[in-house]
Protein backbone atom coordinates (compact mmCIF):
# COMPACT_ATOMS: atom_id res chain seq x y z
CA UNK A 1 0.00 0.00 0.00
CA UNK A 2 0.94 3.66 -0.59
CA UNK A 3 1.69 5.81 2.56
CA UNK A 4 0.23 9.75 1.66
CA UNK A 5 2.00 11.62 4.29
CA UNK A 6 -0.19 15.14 4.90
CA UNK A 7 2.42 16.96 6.89
CA UNK A 8 2.34 20.36 8.70
CA UNK A 9 4.77 22.77 7.93
CA UNK A 10 3.64 25.56 10.17
CA UNK A 11 2.99 29.13 9.13
CA UNK A 12 5.66 30.61 6.89
CA UNK A 13 9.18 29.85 8.76
CA UNK A 14 11.24 26.96 7.82
CA UNK A 15 12.18 26.87 11.91
CA UNK A 16 8.44 25.90 12.18
CA UNK A 17 9.21 22.74 11.00
CA UNK A 18 9.46 19.85 13.52
CA UNK A 19 11.36 17.15 13.49
CA UNK A 20 9.46 14.82 12.68
CA UNK A 21 7.93 16.37 9.91
CA UNK A 22 11.38 16.78 8.05
CA UNK A 23 12.07 13.33 9.13
CA UNK A 24 9.16 12.22 6.71
CA UNK A 25 9.25 14.75 4.07
CA UNK A 26 12.95 13.26 3.92
CA UNK A 27 11.89 9.30 4.05
CA UNK A 28 9.49 10.36 1.20
CA UNK A 29 10.14 8.81 -2.49
CA UNK A 30 8.07 12.16 -3.70
CA UNK A 31 7.16 14.96 -2.80
CA UNK A 32 3.85 16.72 -4.20
CA UNK A 33 4.16 20.47 -4.00
CA UNK A 34 1.56 22.86 -5.61
CA UNK A 35 2.22 25.73 -7.41
CA UNK A 36 -0.55 27.77 -7.31
CA UNK A 37 -4.40 28.50 -6.92
CA UNK A 38 -5.80 29.12 -3.59
CA UNK A 39 -2.11 29.46 -2.54
CA UNK A 40 -0.26 32.38 -3.04
CA UNK A 41 3.25 32.14 -5.01
CA UNK A 42 5.32 33.00 -1.81
CA UNK A 43 4.04 30.13 -0.15
CA UNK A 44 5.16 27.55 -3.12
CA UNK A 45 8.93 28.94 -3.03
CA UNK A 46 8.84 28.56 1.24
CA UNK A 47 7.93 24.57 0.04
CA UNK A 48 10.52 24.44 -2.73
CA UNK A 49 13.10 26.31 -0.61
CA UNK A 50 12.29 23.44 2.20
CA UNK A 51 12.63 20.65 -0.04
CA UNK A 52 16.02 22.18 -1.32
CA UNK A 53 17.77 23.60 1.81
CA UNK A 54 16.11 21.99 5.15
CA UNK A 55 15.75 18.45 3.61
CA UNK A 56 19.08 16.59 3.90
CA UNK A 57 17.76 14.16 1.17
CA UNK A 58 16.17 14.79 -2.40
CA UNK A 59 13.13 13.19 -2.38
CA UNK A 60 11.55 13.66 -6.19
CA UNK A 61 9.66 16.95 -6.14
CA UNK A 62 6.60 16.85 -8.46
CA UNK A 63 5.17 20.07 -8.82
CA UNK A 64 0.87 20.48 -9.98
CA UNK A 65 -1.46 23.55 -10.19
CA UNK A 66 -4.21 24.03 -8.83
CA UNK A 67 -7.82 23.52 -10.53
CA UNK A 68 -9.52 26.79 -10.47
CA UNK A 69 -11.88 26.98 -7.71
CA UNK A 70 -15.49 28.12 -9.29
CA UNK A 71 -16.71 31.05 -6.74
CA UNK A 72 -19.62 31.38 -8.68
CA UNK A 73 -20.97 27.93 -7.96
CA UNK A 74 -24.24 29.14 -6.15
CA UNK A 75 -24.18 26.85 -3.13
CA UNK A 76 -20.67 27.44 -1.25
CA UNK A 77 -20.42 24.42 -0.15
CA UNK A 78 -21.03 23.00 -3.71
CA UNK A 79 -17.99 24.58 -4.91
CA UNK A 80 -15.94 23.36 -2.36
CA UNK A 81 -17.05 20.02 -2.84
CA UNK A 82 -16.68 19.79 -6.71
CA UNK A 83 -13.07 21.99 -6.24
CA UNK A 84 -12.23 18.97 -3.81
CA UNK A 85 -13.27 16.24 -5.99
CA UNK A 86 -11.13 17.79 -8.99
CA UNK A 87 -7.70 17.94 -6.72
CA UNK A 88 -8.42 14.02 -5.45
CA UNK A 89 -8.44 12.98 -9.27
CA UNK A 90 -5.02 15.11 -9.76
CA UNK A 91 -3.87 13.85 -6.82
CA UNK A 92 -4.67 9.92 -7.49
CA UNK A 93 -3.53 10.85 -11.34
CA UNK A 94 -0.10 11.84 -9.69
CA UNK A 95 -0.09 9.23 -7.83
CA UNK A 96 -0.28 6.36 -9.91
CA UNK A 97 2.29 7.86 -12.07
CA UNK A 98 5.20 8.98 -9.97
CA UNK A 99 4.96 6.75 -6.65
CA UNK A 100 5.95 2.91 -6.43
CA UNK A 101 3.07 0.64 -5.25
CA UNK A 102 4.51 0.39 -1.63
CA UNK A 103 6.23 3.74 -1.90
CA UNK A 104 5.33 6.98 0.12
CA UNK A 105 4.70 10.34 -1.00
CA UNK A 106 4.55 13.25 1.36
CA UNK A 107 2.28 16.46 0.88
CA UNK A 108 3.41 20.01 2.76
CA UNK A 109 0.87 21.87 4.32
CA UNK A 110 0.39 25.03 5.18
CA UNK A 111 0.01 25.12 9.16
CA UNK A 112 -1.45 21.94 10.61
CA UNK A 113 -3.90 19.48 8.26
CA UNK A 114 -6.53 19.68 11.44
CA UNK A 115 -7.74 22.95 11.25
CA UNK A 116 -9.21 24.52 8.08
CA UNK A 117 -7.29 22.65 6.04
CA UNK A 118 -8.70 20.34 3.80
CA UNK A 119 -6.35 17.85 2.67
CA UNK A 120 -7.59 15.21 4.82
CA UNK A 121 -11.23 15.92 3.00
CA UNK A 122 -8.88 15.21 -0.49
CA UNK A 123 -7.25 12.22 0.58
CA UNK A 124 -10.99 11.05 1.62
CA UNK A 125 -12.28 11.60 -1.58
CA UNK A 126 -8.80 9.70 -3.24
CA UNK A 127 -9.77 6.38 -1.26
CA UNK A 128 -13.23 6.91 -2.31
CA UNK A 129 -11.88 6.50 -5.61
CA UNK A 130 -10.25 3.35 -4.28
CA UNK A 131 -7.25 3.54 -4.50
CA UNK A 132 -5.25 2.00 -1.58
CA UNK A 133 -3.74 5.00 0.65
CA UNK A 134 -2.69 4.79 4.16
CA UNK A 135 -3.18 8.48 5.26
CA UNK A 136 -0.60 9.63 7.79
CA UNK A 137 -0.46 12.94 9.40
CA UNK A 138 1.78 14.97 10.95
CA UNK A 139 0.90 18.09 12.74
CA UNK A 140 2.38 21.05 12.38
CA UNK A 141 2.16 24.73 14.16
CA UNK A 142 -0.87 27.08 13.18
CA UNK A 143 -1.47 30.28 12.10
CA UNK A 144 -3.36 30.51 15.50
CA UNK A 145 -0.38 29.42 17.68
CA UNK A 146 2.25 32.28 15.88
CA UNK A 147 -0.59 35.04 16.50
CA UNK A 148 -0.38 34.11 20.75
CA UNK A 149 2.85 33.31 20.44
CA UNK A 150 3.51 36.70 18.94
CA UNK A 151 1.72 38.34 21.10
CA UNK A 152 3.02 36.68 24.55
CA UNK A 153 -0.73 35.39 25.40
CA UNK A 154 -2.78 32.83 26.25
CA UNK A 155 -5.54 31.17 23.98
CA UNK A 156 -7.66 30.93 27.15
CA UNK A 157 -8.48 32.66 29.80
CA UNK A 158 -7.72 30.38 33.31
CA UNK A 159 -9.85 27.32 32.95
CA UNK A 160 -12.24 28.53 30.44
CA UNK A 161 -13.40 28.00 26.91
CA UNK A 162 -12.44 29.42 23.36
CA UNK A 163 -14.40 29.23 20.03
CA UNK A 164 -12.00 28.90 16.94
CA UNK A 165 -14.75 30.19 14.41
CA UNK A 166 -14.45 31.89 10.37
CA UNK A 167 -15.50 35.35 9.56
CA UNK A 168 -17.85 34.63 7.79
CA UNK A 169 -19.79 32.67 10.62
CA UNK A 170 -18.94 36.08 13.12
CA UNK A 171 -20.38 37.54 10.36
CA UNK A 172 -23.11 35.83 9.76
CA UNK A 173 -23.92 34.36 13.10
CA UNK A 174 -22.47 37.10 15.83
CA UNK A 175 -20.67 36.79 18.87
CA UNK A 176 -20.81 32.82 19.79
CA UNK A 177 -22.72 31.83 22.65
CA UNK A 178 -21.13 30.56 26.06
CA UNK A 179 -17.75 31.68 25.27
CA UNK A 180 -15.56 35.20 26.11
CA UNK A 181 -12.63 34.56 24.02
CA UNK A 182 -13.00 34.06 20.19
CA UNK A 183 -10.19 33.12 17.28
CA UNK A 184 -11.20 34.05 13.76
CA UNK A 185 -9.71 32.66 10.66
CA UNK A 186 -10.29 32.62 7.35
CA UNK A 187 -11.56 36.31 7.22
CA UNK A 188 -10.86 38.33 4.31
CA UNK A 189 -13.29 41.04 5.05
CA UNK A 190 -12.26 42.31 8.59
CA UNK A 191 -15.44 40.96 10.15
CA UNK A 192 -14.91 41.71 13.81
CA UNK A 193 -16.53 45.38 12.60
CA UNK A 194 -19.97 43.96 12.31
CA UNK A 195 -20.09 42.65 16.03
CA UNK A 196 -20.37 44.98 19.49
CA UNK A 197 -17.27 46.52 20.16
CA UNK A 198 -18.45 47.08 24.21
CA UNK A 199 -15.18 45.75 26.30
CA UNK A 200 -14.03 43.41 23.29
CA UNK A 201 -9.96 43.59 23.19
CA UNK A 202 -8.58 42.45 19.63
CA UNK A 203 -5.08 40.97 19.13
CA UNK A 204 -4.67 41.00 15.06
CA UNK A 205 -1.42 39.51 12.98
CA UNK A 206 -0.81 39.70 9.62
CA UNK A 207 1.47 37.47 7.98
CA UNK A 208 2.04 35.80 11.60
CA UNK A 209 5.53 34.16 11.92
CA UNK A 210 6.89 35.96 8.42
CA UNK A 211 9.49 38.54 7.71
CA UNK A 212 6.25 40.94 6.99
CA UNK A 213 4.92 40.03 10.20
CA UNK A 214 3.19 43.07 11.77
CA UNK A 215 0.66 43.03 15.06
CA UNK A 216 -1.78 45.13 16.72
CA UNK A 217 -3.46 44.99 19.64
CA UNK A 218 -6.13 46.76 21.74
CA UNK A 219 -9.77 47.28 22.65
CA UNK A 220 -11.56 46.48 19.39
CA UNK A 221 -13.65 50.09 19.66
CA UNK A 222 -10.20 52.14 19.05
CA UNK A 223 -7.85 49.13 17.31
CA UNK A 224 -10.45 48.24 14.86
CA UNK A 225 -10.68 50.95 12.33
CA UNK A 226 -6.63 50.71 12.48
CA UNK A 227 -6.61 47.55 11.95
CA UNK A 228 -8.82 48.00 8.69
CA UNK A 229 -6.57 50.58 7.32
CA UNK A 230 -3.04 48.70 8.05
CA UNK A 231 -4.63 45.66 6.81
CA UNK A 232 -5.43 47.59 3.13
CA UNK A 233 -2.23 49.21 3.24
CA UNK A 234 -0.46 46.07 4.14
CA UNK A 235 -2.10 44.04 1.28
CA UNK A 236 -1.94 46.15 -1.34
CA UNK A 237 1.89 46.92 -0.76
CA UNK A 238 2.47 43.17 -0.77
CA UNK A 239 -0.69 42.09 -3.49
CA UNK A 240 -1.79 39.60 -0.57
CA UNK A 241 -2.23 39.03 2.77
CA UNK A 242 -2.89 36.43 5.63
CA UNK A 243 -4.28 37.56 8.82
CA UNK A 244 -5.74 36.42 12.45
CA UNK A 245 -6.96 37.93 15.32
CA UNK A 246 -7.87 36.71 18.72
CA UNK A 247 -10.97 38.78 20.61
CA UNK A 248 -11.97 38.55 24.03
CA UNK A 249 -14.49 39.88 26.25
CA UNK A 250 -13.12 41.52 29.47
CA UNK B 1 17.34 43.54 30.44
CA UNK B 2 16.64 38.98 30.78
CA UNK B 3 14.84 37.20 28.03
CA UNK B 4 12.74 34.73 29.30
CA UNK B 5 11.54 31.90 27.01
CA UNK B 6 8.77 30.08 26.80
CA UNK B 7 9.28 27.19 24.73
CA UNK B 8 6.63 24.53 23.57
CA UNK B 9 8.15 21.46 23.33
CA UNK B 10 4.76 19.07 22.03
CA UNK B 11 3.13 16.35 23.57
CA UNK B 12 5.61 13.88 24.87
CA UNK B 13 8.22 12.96 21.72
CA UNK B 14 11.07 14.82 21.02
CA UNK B 15 10.54 14.65 17.69
CA UNK B 16 7.68 17.13 17.94
CA UNK B 17 10.23 20.17 18.66
CA UNK B 18 10.51 22.53 16.27
CA UNK B 19 13.49 23.98 14.58
CA UNK B 20 12.82 27.49 16.22
CA UNK B 21 12.18 25.51 19.81
CA UNK B 22 16.00 24.04 19.79
CA UNK B 23 17.63 27.04 18.61
CA UNK B 24 15.97 29.02 21.45
CA UNK B 25 17.14 26.25 23.84
CA UNK B 26 20.33 25.70 22.83
CA UNK B 27 21.09 29.50 23.07
CA UNK B 28 19.78 30.40 26.28
CA UNK B 29 22.15 30.65 29.26
CA UNK B 30 19.91 29.03 31.37
CA UNK B 31 17.58 26.03 31.18
CA UNK B 32 14.69 25.93 34.56
CA UNK B 33 13.30 22.34 34.46
CA UNK B 34 10.95 21.62 36.76
CA UNK B 35 11.30 18.20 38.45
CA UNK B 36 7.26 17.18 39.54
CA UNK B 37 4.69 18.55 41.15
CA UNK B 38 1.80 18.51 38.43
CA UNK B 39 4.10 17.37 36.36
CA UNK B 40 4.88 13.43 36.35
CA UNK B 41 8.00 12.65 36.75
CA UNK B 42 8.14 10.87 32.63
CA UNK B 43 7.48 14.11 31.68
CA UNK B 44 10.80 15.50 33.64
CA UNK B 45 12.57 13.11 32.22
CA UNK B 46 11.52 13.88 28.95
CA UNK B 47 12.52 17.62 29.49
CA UNK B 48 16.01 16.00 30.75
CA UNK B 49 16.71 13.92 27.70
CA UNK B 50 16.11 16.67 25.38
CA UNK B 51 18.60 18.77 27.56
CA UNK B 52 21.22 16.22 27.33
CA UNK B 53 20.27 14.16 24.48
CA UNK B 54 18.84 16.62 21.33
CA UNK B 55 20.32 20.15 22.23
CA UNK B 56 24.08 20.25 20.65
CA UNK B 57 24.84 23.05 22.94
CA UNK B 58 25.22 22.36 27.07
CA UNK B 59 23.05 25.55 28.53
CA UNK B 60 22.91 25.11 32.59
CA UNK B 61 20.21 23.27 33.69
CA UNK B 62 18.84 24.43 36.77
CA UNK B 63 16.16 21.79 38.32
CA UNK B 64 13.47 22.91 40.97
CA UNK B 65 10.54 21.50 42.65
CA UNK B 66 7.07 22.95 42.24
CA UNK B 67 5.28 23.89 45.32
CA UNK B 68 2.38 21.39 46.52
CA UNK B 69 -1.12 23.06 45.07
CA UNK B 70 -3.88 23.18 47.85
CA UNK B 71 -6.50 21.74 46.16
CA UNK B 72 -8.17 22.63 49.65
CA UNK B 73 -8.56 25.86 49.00
CA UNK B 74 -12.11 26.69 49.19
CA UNK B 75 -12.25 28.38 45.67
CA UNK B 76 -10.87 26.97 42.91
CA UNK B 77 -9.38 30.04 40.97
CA UNK B 78 -7.93 31.40 44.67
CA UNK B 79 -6.16 28.44 45.11
CA UNK B 80 -4.92 28.51 41.59
CA UNK B 81 -3.24 32.17 42.06
CA UNK B 82 -1.80 31.63 45.05
CA UNK B 83 -0.01 28.70 43.10
CA UNK B 84 1.05 30.79 40.48
CA UNK B 85 2.51 32.98 42.74
CA UNK B 86 4.67 31.15 44.99
CA UNK B 87 5.60 29.58 41.09
CA UNK B 88 6.68 33.39 40.33
CA UNK B 89 8.76 33.94 43.83
CA UNK B 90 10.58 30.39 42.84
CA UNK B 91 10.94 32.08 39.24
CA UNK B 92 12.20 35.16 40.22
CA UNK B 93 15.03 33.99 43.01
CA UNK B 94 16.40 31.28 40.34
CA UNK B 95 16.81 33.79 37.65
CA UNK B 96 18.07 36.30 40.30
CA UNK B 97 20.60 33.83 41.35
CA UNK B 98 21.54 32.09 37.60
CA UNK B 99 21.33 34.03 34.82
CA UNK B 100 23.65 36.99 33.67
CA UNK B 101 21.88 40.06 33.82
CA UNK B 102 21.17 40.34 29.78
CA UNK B 103 21.37 36.90 29.23
CA UNK B 104 18.63 34.46 28.71
CA UNK B 105 16.45 31.68 30.40
CA UNK B 106 14.53 29.21 28.58
CA UNK B 107 11.42 26.81 30.27
CA UNK B 108 10.13 24.14 28.07
CA UNK B 109 6.73 24.18 28.30
CA UNK B 110 4.51 20.90 27.59
CA UNK B 111 2.81 21.32 24.27
CA UNK B 112 2.05 24.96 23.52
CA UNK B 113 2.11 27.64 26.17
CA UNK B 114 -0.78 29.71 24.70
CA UNK B 115 -3.26 26.46 26.02
CA UNK B 116 -4.10 25.25 29.22
CA UNK B 117 -0.59 25.89 30.39
CA UNK B 118 -0.20 28.41 33.11
CA UNK B 119 3.62 29.67 32.21
CA UNK B 120 2.67 32.88 30.49
CA UNK B 121 0.86 34.13 33.91
CA UNK B 122 3.35 32.69 36.26
CA UNK B 123 5.76 35.13 33.41
CA UNK B 124 2.84 37.84 34.56
CA UNK B 125 3.40 37.92 38.08
CA UNK B 126 7.07 37.81 37.72
CA UNK B 127 6.84 41.06 36.49
CA UNK B 128 4.66 42.35 38.85
CA UNK B 129 6.63 41.87 40.90
CA UNK B 130 9.55 44.40 39.25
CA UNK B 131 11.68 41.52 37.29
CA UNK B 132 12.69 43.40 34.37
CA UNK B 133 12.03 40.56 31.93
CA UNK B 134 11.36 39.67 28.48
CA UNK B 135 9.09 37.38 27.80
CA UNK B 136 9.29 35.45 24.44
CA UNK B 137 7.28 32.85 23.36
CA UNK B 138 7.80 29.42 20.99
CA UNK B 139 4.60 27.45 20.27
CA UNK B 140 4.70 23.63 20.41
CA UNK B 141 2.26 20.81 19.11
CA UNK B 142 -0.16 20.28 21.61
CA UNK B 143 -1.47 16.66 22.72
CA UNK B 144 -5.20 18.07 20.37
CA UNK B 145 -3.03 18.42 17.24
CA UNK B 146 -1.62 15.15 18.52
CA UNK B 147 -5.06 13.63 19.00
CA UNK B 148 -6.74 14.77 15.51
CA UNK B 149 -3.39 13.85 13.75
CA UNK B 150 -3.33 10.00 15.66
CA UNK B 151 -6.74 9.75 14.30
CA UNK B 152 -6.01 11.51 10.98
CA UNK B 153 -9.70 13.85 11.22
CA UNK B 154 -9.88 17.35 11.12
CA UNK B 155 -10.49 19.36 13.92
CA UNK B 156 -13.40 21.09 12.84
CA UNK B 157 -16.03 20.22 10.08
CA UNK B 158 -15.94 22.27 6.52
CA UNK B 159 -16.16 26.10 7.38
CA UNK B 160 -17.76 25.25 11.22
CA UNK B 161 -16.61 26.58 14.54
CA UNK B 162 -15.17 24.19 17.24
CA UNK B 163 -14.97 24.75 21.16
CA UNK B 164 -11.87 23.98 22.85
CA UNK B 165 -13.16 23.60 26.58
CA UNK B 166 -12.50 21.61 29.81
CA UNK B 167 -13.98 18.65 31.80
CA UNK B 168 -15.00 20.37 34.20
CA UNK B 169 -16.80 22.49 32.03
CA UNK B 170 -18.69 20.24 30.23
CA UNK B 171 -19.51 18.60 33.38
CA UNK B 172 -21.26 21.50 34.60
CA UNK B 173 -22.50 23.52 31.79
CA UNK B 174 -23.08 20.19 29.32
CA UNK B 175 -22.68 20.91 25.36
CA UNK B 176 -22.10 24.00 24.80
CA UNK B 177 -24.01 26.48 22.09
CA UNK B 178 -23.14 27.02 18.72
CA UNK B 179 -20.74 24.02 18.02
CA UNK B 180 -21.32 20.62 16.25
CA UNK B 181 -17.27 19.69 17.52
CA UNK B 182 -16.32 19.87 21.46
CA UNK B 183 -12.33 18.90 21.83
CA UNK B 184 -12.22 18.47 25.46
CA UNK B 185 -9.01 18.59 27.45
CA UNK B 186 -8.30 18.54 31.56
CA UNK B 187 -10.43 16.20 32.29
CA UNK B 188 -9.62 13.87 34.80
CA UNK B 189 -12.70 12.11 35.36
CA UNK B 190 -14.45 11.05 32.22
CA UNK B 191 -17.12 13.93 31.93
CA UNK B 192 -18.44 12.62 28.68
CA UNK B 193 -20.49 10.56 30.36
CA UNK B 194 -22.86 13.20 31.95
CA UNK B 195 -24.00 14.57 28.28
CA UNK B 196 -26.42 13.47 26.22
CA UNK B 197 -24.63 10.57 23.78
CA UNK B 198 -27.12 11.00 20.97
CA UNK B 199 -25.65 11.03 17.80
CA UNK B 200 -22.39 12.29 19.49
CA UNK B 201 -18.68 10.77 17.96
CA UNK B 202 -15.62 10.40 19.96
CA UNK B 203 -12.39 10.28 19.30
CA UNK B 204 -10.58 9.70 22.10
CA UNK B 205 -6.59 9.77 22.92
CA UNK B 206 -4.20 8.36 25.90
CA UNK B 207 -0.68 9.57 26.26
CA UNK B 208 -1.04 10.24 22.58
CA UNK B 209 2.58 10.97 20.88
CA UNK B 210 4.45 9.05 23.27
CA UNK B 211 4.85 5.01 22.95
CA UNK B 212 2.09 4.08 25.06
CA UNK B 213 -0.50 5.74 23.10
CA UNK B 214 -4.11 4.34 23.31
CA UNK B 215 -6.83 5.37 20.50
CA UNK B 216 -10.27 4.59 20.57
CA UNK B 217 -13.15 6.02 18.70
CA UNK B 218 -16.81 5.52 17.82
CA UNK B 219 -20.02 6.70 18.73
CA UNK B 220 -20.36 7.52 22.10
CA UNK B 221 -23.17 5.35 23.40
CA UNK B 222 -21.08 2.40 22.52
CA UNK B 223 -17.31 3.08 23.11
CA UNK B 224 -17.73 5.63 26.05
CA UNK B 225 -17.86 2.66 28.38
CA UNK B 226 -15.08 1.29 26.88
CA UNK B 227 -13.31 4.39 27.14
CA UNK B 228 -14.07 4.24 30.45
CA UNK B 229 -12.70 1.39 31.36
CA UNK B 230 -9.58 1.79 29.08
CA UNK B 231 -8.61 4.80 31.41
CA UNK B 232 -9.08 2.98 34.37
CA UNK B 233 -6.78 0.10 33.68
CA UNK B 234 -3.74 2.12 31.89
CA UNK B 235 -3.80 4.40 34.42
CA UNK B 236 -3.29 1.40 36.75
CA UNK B 237 -0.62 -0.11 34.74
CA UNK B 238 1.46 3.32 34.06
CA UNK B 239 0.84 4.78 37.44
CA UNK B 240 -0.73 8.18 35.55
CA UNK B 241 -2.77 8.91 32.42
CA UNK B 242 -2.43 11.98 30.40
CA UNK B 243 -6.01 12.04 27.67
CA UNK B 244 -8.36 13.88 25.28
CA UNK B 245 -11.18 13.77 23.07
CA UNK B 246 -12.55 15.40 20.73
CA UNK B 247 -16.71 15.53 20.57
CA UNK B 248 -18.61 15.47 17.17
CA UNK B 249 -22.76 15.63 16.75
CA UNK B 250 -23.93 14.58 13.26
Amino acid sequence: MITLSLVGIGSGNPEHLTLQAIRMLETADVILLPRKGAEKSELADLRRMIARDVLTTSPKVVEFDYPVRDANTPEYLDGVNTWHDALATIWSGLIETHVPPTGSVALMVWGDPSLYDSTLRIADRVLAKGMAIDVHVVPGITSLQMLTAAHAIPLNTLGAPVQITTGRRLRDHGWPADVDTVAVMLDGQCSFQHIDTEGVHIWWGGYVGMPEQILLQGPLSDIGPVIQDTRTKAREAHGWIMDIYLLRKS
